[in-house]
């Protein structure tokens, strides 16, 4: 799978701002960047009235737009995805996502810190938990950065998430879960899937294989 | 690959009014239908100032928004995607896609006709034009249905398209493009990756299986 961090931290505590911010260091240094937000209670992406409003309304379970130079997809689940399950479904093709919230989640985690937002940290007794971003001290044994110490934040994910990471060289996904795989096994089958696909043809050279299968 | 029909139409013929007419028939009568709008001019659905598009606008290749009832995926990308490929990689889960637009592309067609907006119709030509929904005479060997004849129209789809459709078993994407299976190979390819998946701890009831390698 392509490696994740969360960027967590009470509300108001300036998760959006400092995940601007390390975006842009880790694209200036050549990563491609996914964004997962989580959002408890909702967003208004589709707005009443347009189009993808009205197609929703009228009961399409998904809906997509696409434009030259972007496209959306806006579905509906009958319950939430788990965040797992969006990023190996929707966001593998870049080298890192990073999510904001999901201060719950299997993922390392950088919570951020402000004073005047937050009482105490919310991931203190985390495992999961790599780093702070805190303009207050703080009792740890974590590194702690400056809370607009966006390039330090960068260069951390970079060292210990990006080039920690194993190359993420399949995703599977059965019924909706997504599967862990051992490495002899992730070798196996993607070695499968490519030679399959590689015997097809004009698939000869083929490098980024998706298969969607569904039994009845 | 799932069965596709796409509405098209000139400006203001009442493409969007049909479709959601027609969706909200289909959904009645049992079908789960995704909808992909081509939108030439581009789309506003991540608004300034918003977190996403925040992201965005730092770098972010690609944004996705989670709620406990649906999750949205915006995309960059540097050309525009060909309809086949969004669909094939992102609307596979639908028992049929309909799209608004894309005149010019590779799905059988119902064109909408109105007096007022269409000099000539757009689709005439086409053989893969299936029927036209129109408020005015036509020379044509295709049926006709009236331009609020919503219900006609669904009918139409249910037996022209959804009942014709081989059941989507399999779709594969091979570096970005989909590509066409023959009956042979896709119970092959099919069968090969369910058993494979099923031969995983956990996985032996697997049905619907999604797999994406990259090789490189």
């Amino acid at each position: 799978m392509v490696p994740v961090v969360s960027i967590v931290g009470s509300s108001g505590s300036g998760k959006t701002t400092l995940l601007e911010k390390v975006i842009a260091q880790l694209k200036k240094r050549g990563w491609r960047v996914a964004v997962l937000k989580h959002d408890a209670h909702g967003f208004d992406i589709d707005h009443e009235g347009k189009d993808s409003w009205r197609h929703k309304k009228a009961g399409a379970a998904t809906v997509a737009l696409s434009s030259p130079d972007k496209f959306a997809v806006i579905k509906d689940v009958g319950s939430e995805w788990p965040p797992e399950r969006i990023i190996a479904s929707y966001l593998t093709d870049a080298d890192i996502v990073i999510t904001e919230g999901y201060k719950k989640g299997p993922f390392p985690k950088i919570e951020v810190v402000r004073a005047a937002h937050s009482k105490r940290p919310v991931a203190a007794k985390d495992p999961l938990l790599l780093a702070y971003a805190s303009d207050v001290a703080l009792k740890t044994t974590v590194p702690i950065f400056g809370i607009d110490d966006y390039k330090g934040v960068a260069r951390f994910i970079e060292k210990e998430v990006l080039k920690k990471a194993r190359p993420a060289t399949i995703s599977l996904v059965v019924d909706g879960s997504p599967v862990p795989l051992k490495p002899f096994i992730e070798a196996l089958l993607r070695e499968a899937v490519v030679g399959m696909t590689r015997s097809l043809k004009g698939c000869e050279d083929a490098k980024e294989v998706e298969i969607k299968v569904r039994r009845r």
